[in-house]
């Protein structure tokens, strides 16, 4: 039979009931368990961070890429066109001497780059809502992982205040900014938000205000309760609605 | 039968008499072939400058995402190690889980680019010479490719001063000297050539100076007539002993 822990506890004297060992027992393991899933949320939202970072890269440089193998494609075939689009194509041709052979490979690797920023993006729309389902579900998964990855992780992107949430990726804009060389940047990354792009653009300054007090409350339940809240997108959505209903009055 | 050609045309008045109408007709052709030889030699070189570019192009992307692929890898496997190196371990790994499939996956295409730069080279080596021989004997087909493509063809490189060709590849470090933040450079890509690199620093600028005005030589000789001149090679090398003897004496 197994050990009578309740009853040990309380003859021994550390609890004076078994009513008092049961509660301290259930706050232990539901502290131990918390902390448990906080350092699985932390490895997850790292390796988010560390899949957009690689997105970004990837995108970045096939359309860098891209460009050389147009300017090279051109001297040799005059075709028309450029980017991406032009190096699937010559990436299809059959070379017909060793240097075109080199075009050729070399435009292949660069579908094979823009494929994996493809890839890397599928994948974060399904990792996202596992580590941050309010954020995925308010901003969507790819901007819901790009503020996660801009702040480093969920847990600060969680501490961050409201303003620094609605300017995060608009950090040079800031710097030019704070050195009287620029207007007061309104958005960061959240501008590819619709409740920001799709705003007329006077209204759209209390868009990103609204948008961004939404998403770090969504980044702090997620962090540190991780429920869902689905109240928390219906109040956005009727704080926006009345932002855009300014406009038509 | 053909037609009397220098009878008709000695007849028709077109020109005194039959021995100048072959010198004439010797011009005409031989500037006809030179041209078209040109023509060939510019379009080859135009696709040196982009083998050069391209190759350049894929070895910094390579590099630089191989950062991406260690960070990454680095928080996956705690394994040691950085660079392209690295990333060829990655690719060689058999992912567990989605996400780790696409860490592999962006390290095979980082492989492929790095790869596709070290093809590049090859063909770089192999075609230069056709297109340059004497600056390609001189400097090492890369060198020579480096040079063709910093100066946009072999036709400007042929009609550059030798002070521009020991500093081309060094435009940054002379614009920092001529805003006066910094010493003139003593050589740009030409730096790579033994008889610059293994030349005692006190002396390397009188190499560079050396090296830079033969190949500037070499590279007129291989626009305009396209005929080997091996004795350029040993001028250089005599030169170059007289210089580093200074540093024994």
């Amino acid at each position: 039979a197994p050990a009578d822990w309740p009853s040990r506890a309380v003859e021994s004297g550390a609890f004076p009931d078994r009513e008092t060992y049961y509660d301290s027992l259930h706050e232990a393991t539901t502290a131990a368990v918390r902390q448990q899933v906080r350092e699985r949320e932390r490895a997850d939202d790292q390796q988010l961070v560390h899949a957009v970072r690689s997105m970004d890269d990837a995108r970045r440089t096939a359309n860098e890429l891209a460009e050389r193998v147009t300017e090279w494609g051109q001297s040799r075939f005059g075709d028309d066109g450029s980017g991406i689009e032009y190096a699937r194509r010559v990436a299809d041709r059959d070379p017909e001497d060793p240097t075109e052979a080199e075009l050729v490979g070399l435009a292949e690797t660069v579908v094979a780059m823009d494929d994996r920023a493809d890839s890397l993006r599928a994948t974060i729309e399904e990792t996202t809502p596992a580590v941050a389902p309010n954020l995925a579900a308010m901003a969507g998964p790819v901007l819901a992982a790009r503020l996660i990855s801009l702040s480093g992780g969920l847990e600060p992107l969680a501490k961050s205040t409201s303003g620094t949430v609605q300017l995060l990726g608009a950090e040079s804009a800031l710097f030019a900014h704070l050195q009287g060389n620029a207007p007061s940047p309104k958005h960061g990354v959240i501008y590819t938000h619709e409740y920001v792009r799709g705003t007329h653009p006077d209204e759209r300054g209390s868009a990103a205000r609204a948008l961004a007090g939404k998403l770090t409350i969504a980044a702090r339940v997620d962090h540190y309760s991780g429920e869902r809240r689905p109240e928390l997108q219906a109040e956005l959505d009727d704080r926006i609605e009345r932002i855009r209903s300014r406009r038509e009055e």
